[in-house]
């Protein structure tokens, strides 16, 4: 059987004003199946300002305007979209959570954001989102007509452990809508997401905010998209932007029979660690 | 407690002449030695051409001169040494094995590869250690008195489990001899190393063969050092040289601080997968 299909990333800038940001992710999205994308991804946040001071004030329940809107864009463009991430409010408690919608708008899964972004680097960025959030209890894997993908955000990269076992659900694509910022952008970014694929064996795309240099957090930018080679088939810099990427299944089952780790893992040696 | 300390990749070419490679050997240790490493390794096969022609032809068991060699050089210096690899030949069998001296010369344990290179790339590499040589049972770390430092060899590096089973063994300090080839060390060895170094908040140490271009099996170099952080705080370029980097376990629990993701990760939801 030979899958393949185009991703986009709507690299795009959130605004303070919601229905500015609804507007502005309309267009892109429609950028991106214009483009011929089939899978297309907003990112973290892309309703709200990045910042603890208002993820409480633009948190929607699941009836909210945000997930109704998201359902028709993905309805309106005939495209699966991973929905970025919004502040979800649920018994009084605010999320960082991914949508994800079929083309014809149904509403697949939510995948709430896992390993809370907490980190305090001397000289560098220091942000505390369980100040504000709350964190999910399960991974995220969704069927679609492609094959399975798995949906993380942005800090839950950081825990191999999490794409191993979405890896073992049968995702060929780890789609992550991310916000990294410009100290462990430069530093990590990249290396995390290529070798998160390498590892793997699969594909994994991040799709970042554009950077706001008036911002208090700027986001790093550079969506990208890295094949099971470790290698970047689709990158952007820092500007808004759409991203595209062929994904190619029969390409990931080459990688994976030319360099079989999958059959070479001696988990008797090392599983009594976990 | 604040640990700081020297290590040294004697980044060398083996010869078709063993007692020219120990020749060679002793040089570049005794140079990592004289520049102030307390820790110094050597390459994998480092007395041995890296062919599956050569493995059992160049194969000693623990009582051979190889061995004996190691454990002078280690005691004539003073230095911990990480003897890159040789064929190792017991009851028949070949292994690709690392032995690991104190500065007594004292043998402290071995490390067997565990996971053997078989790879066809199309178009590119095309190896099967697996036709002569006999895969290691057990992962490998050894005490010294900087700390744990685990020992792994070359194609060990693509299972990250190992690693994450080292990490939690208490090991600040990966050490790999290693040979990646000219498909697989430009696509994928700084960005394997590198990447281990940050998923695990560990040192990450590969020394490599230096290249030799009338080689069947050109070594790709690059021998290098890869701190907590995921940079490169050492690195050569393919000739041989000897690679110095400072291992500081204080800055090491730093990152970790910063970055505290072993007190935030979920065991609870991926740990069902393995």
């Amino acid at each position: 059987m030979s899958v393949t299909y185009k991703l986009a990333l709507c690299q795009m800038r959130s605004s303070m004003d919601k229905a500015e940001s609804m507007e502005k992710a309309a267009r892109y999205v429609k950028s991106a199946a214009t483009g011929g994308a089939s899978v297309v991804s907003l990112p973290e946040m892309w309703n709200c300002p990045y910042d603890n001071a208002y993820f409480r004030e633009y948190a929607e329940g699941e009836d909210g305007p945000s997930v109704a809107f998201m359902a028709d864009l993905a309805r309106a463009n005939g495209i699966y979209l991973i929905g970025g991430s919004i502040p979800e409010l649920q018994e009084g408690r605010v999320y960082n959570t991914s949508y994800i919608f079929d083309p014809d708008g149904q509403l697949l899964k939510k995948h709430r954001k896992v390993h809370l972004f907490d980190i305090d680097v001397k000289g560098g960025v220091r942000f505390k989102e369980s100040d504000t959030l709350s964190s999910g209890d399960s991974m995220t894997v969704v069927d679609t007509e492609f094959g399975k993908i798995g949906v993380a955000i942005c800090y839950d990269i950081r825990f191999p452990e999490m794409f191993a076992a979405m890896t073992k659900a049968g995702a060929h694509l780890m789609l992550l809508p991310a916000a990294f910022n410009m100290t462990t952008g430069p530093a990590h970014w990249e290396l995390l997401m290529r070798g998160r694929a390498l590892d793997n064996q699969v594909y994994v795309a991040a799709c970042s905010q554009a950077r706001d240099v008036e911002a208090r957090y700027r986001a790093y930018g550079h969506s990208l998209i890295a094949n099971p080679w470790g290698e970047l088939c689709g990158a952007a810099a820092a500007n808004e932007t759409v991203v595209f990427g062929d994904i190619d299944i029969a390409y990931m089952e080459q990688v994976r029979n030319e360099i079989p780790t999958k059959t070479q893992r001696r988990a008797d040696i090392y599983s009594a660690a976990f």
